[in-house]
């Protein structure tokens, strides 16, 4: 059979895992395959920085368009990162009916249903596998696996970096600052690290499995996100003495009309497997209507792990083009998707279980008054915890809710931070525990 | 597009479910599959008994030759159980020219490698997905998800019924007797239990995963089984006190010339994710050289989780009719794996670490001999405890070894239970602790 060749663009880190893959594991892939997979070229501006592995000369070249212009070339391999010139890079080979692999979640998240339609009206496709946490194969088990599904709830730990702040905040009581500068040693978070901790990559990557799992356009502006920055240990133990852990999730959940679209730090109990996804280790734990909870568990990142996830896709459209054969597997899952939309719950509407740390002054009659108003705002307490320790002269008073509505969570908070015995602002951050929702007390 | 016809053979309790998914989200996985499936006709030899969903007389039918002998029939799905007659259905259908989807498990060990066979000459597909951990997803991880690794181990949880007696077991601190009289209340274990709790159907479900994972025939009868009828809960406690859970594991390894294959209650770190799969839960963690860890969880039996998946199956196989293609990914991952043979590693050569249960009479110098022959068997000593508390007139003496051979380790065991402090017969049970290998004391 002809073999199948690819185009690199990108000879960045995970694109080193690639070529390594498509030369040290050529014979395995070729015996999978059932033709030969052959790496053509590779394209990147620097080609003089030291790299884990070499390439002959010959197949280097600095200009993108070498790939794109080239005909023999079945597959682009957008590795590059950025966006306006990735766009430019996917819309080029899109444009020449060459199929494309990106892993870049952003690029798919800003331009996904630009670059899906361009795709769909050329018949070619647009794989995507390593652009959700790395290695694990989520996108094929919503695409395909779980296909007799409709999701119901989708929970993820899409961002190893903000796992591992948290874990270290939580497993060793630092501050984000302490957190963040270690993770920065250690080569978990970027100089720059606020698109892993704000929340803005998880949100990507959010945006990306909604549109798998209701099979609809992506719809980033959508996602209601707050990152991890201004997170307090103080709450980390507290939520622990609740029996919680806390993580930064990305949550999606249908209610048959509209679906929740949101990432923020979330107390979950500690009993559930998502709260033993610890370090730089991501996860989706999610329940499909037939198949009920689902976790997929693996690390996010890295060289060879999302590389991994790169030459599945690789491997998956050269078998279609092996047999002549397009877009067998719609990128998004069904060709209808990208006229598919679907409406999303304001946060305002969102009822759930609220962690609230109000910082009292040690005067008589604060927890009654805070109860009082919480109870005016349709809002009642399911645990209390009153400690001694002063924290700038003011005591914290913990507590957790019953379900209520965001809209009344936050009108509470509002009156409570205004009274006289109260230091604001308050915090609080949203609980998922099912057994909480049903609890009285 | 011409739509899909669906044959059924099996209207039990999965039958059921692939009846209520195929009719009840009908235009979601038409939507998905771009067009129609139908389930033309489902054959039971018991058309009376009650059941959860229900059909019309005119697609019913007492002879699968109704199915296997129509020939708008493209799929067969095969979910009547059983040994021969399946395997008699299962090879017509493929001499027909249909492709089969099957959720059993036993079929596919026991006759796997002439059934694939058979549908390799015959150009069909015989897709399996059900037969391993009910609706994960994990057949599709191997062949598709995973492909450019090489798998270097494989742990697996995948029998509900075993994990949920070992669960009560460790949680309730009762006997496997008592426990498994629970489960059969609970309707979690069936009436005869022996495939389920002597490790039997976990064998024949890594039979399967071996074979993805290396791309080779079927081997069942070189997997080496023990189930948990005989397990003490004494032990679950000591393993606790030592920081273990004890599962019921199926392990495979590959160390590039032999792979392990074996079935047997394992102590594991309770810090471990598979620690944390208790109940009917069913997981599978392994590494692949590039993607690293990586686990799948979820649901390994019940009407729509085993459903989800043959559905998945199904809408596979009709996305490879509706374009005219087949066997576009080979049952094994590759095509010549039904010639290809790995080489087993018998328990005798395995190397790991043990746990031993010595039940001591209360004499002077009782661990000296013990370890005495231990060291003589060229086995250390990483951990012990003795306690006061008698059973059977015999004080136990739990050891964590060190890695050591089982041929060793089963030496010094026959050695030890004829030394006359010993109360035979002392108990044993394999370590999976990556930090265990490297520890000295």
């Amino acid at each position: 059979m002809k073999p199948v060749q690819v185009g690199l663009i990108g000879f960045g880190t995970v694109g080193s895992g690639v070529v390594r893959l498509l030369t040290e594991q050529r014979e395995l892939l070729s015996q999978r395959l059932g033709s030969d997979l052959v790496l053509k070229k590779v394209a990147d501006l620097d080609l003089d920085r030291p790299r884990p592995v070499t390439l002959e000369p010959e197949r280097l070249t600095t200009r993108a368009d070498d790939i794109l212009g080239d005909p023999d070339i079945d597959i682009v391999v957008e590795l590059m990162g950025g966006l306006d010139e990735a766009r430019q890079v996917v819309l080029a080979a899109i444009s020449r009916g060459k199929h494309v692999v990106t892993a870049n979640k952003a690029l798919l998240a800003h331009h996904g249903n630009e670059l899906l339609a361009a795709a769909q009206e050329q018949g070619v496709e647009v794989a995507f596998e390593a652009a959700v946490c790395g290695g694990i194969p989520i996108i094929l088990a919503l695409r395909q696996g779980l296909a007799a599904n409709r999701i119901q709830e989708l929970f993820g730990i899409l961002n190893g970096t903000a796992n591992y702040i948290l874990t270290q905040m939580s497993e060793r009581n630092t501050t984000f600052a302490q957190a963040l500068a270690e993770a920065q040693e250690a080569g978990y978070a970027e100089a720059d690290p606020t698109l892993d901790v704000e929340g803005i990559d998880t949100a990507h990557k959010l945006a990306i499995l909604m549109s798998l799992a209701y099979g609809a356009r992506l719809d980033l502006d959508s996602i209601a996100v707050e990152g991890i920055s201004r997170l307090d240990p103080l709450d980390l133990q507290f939520a622990r003495e609740f029996g919680y852990s806390l993580k930064l999730l990305a949550i999606t959940r249908d209610d048959g009309y509209r679906v929740e679209a949101r990432v923020h730090p979330t107390l979950i109990p500690r009993d559930h497997m998502l709260a033993n996804v610890t370090g730089a280790m991501n996860a989706v734990y999610l329940t499909g209507d037939a198949v009920g909870p689902i976790l997929l568990y693996g690390q996010g990142a890295g060289m060879m792990p999302t590389a991994s996830a790169v030459v599945s896709d690789i491997l998956d459209l050269a078998r279609n083009l092996s047999l002549g054969v397009k877009r067998r597997v719609p990128p998004l899952g069904c060709e209808a998707a990208l006229n598919s939309t679907r409406l999303i719950k304001p946060l305002n509407d969102l009822v759930t279980n609220y962690y609230f740390r109000f910082a009292a002054l040690d005067r008589p009659g604060v927890l009654s008054q805070v109860s009082g108003i919480l109870g005016k705002n349709g809002i009642s307490i399911a645990a209390v915890i009153q400690k001694g320790r002063e924290v700038k002269g003011a005591v914290p008073i913990v507590m957790i809710t019953h379900e209520a509505r965001e809209a009344d969570a936050r009108q509470a908070m509002r009156e409570i931070d205004e009274l006289p015995v109260i230091s604001p602002p308050t915090i609080f951050y949203r609980i998922e525990d099912p057994h909480l929702h049903a609890a009285q007390i």
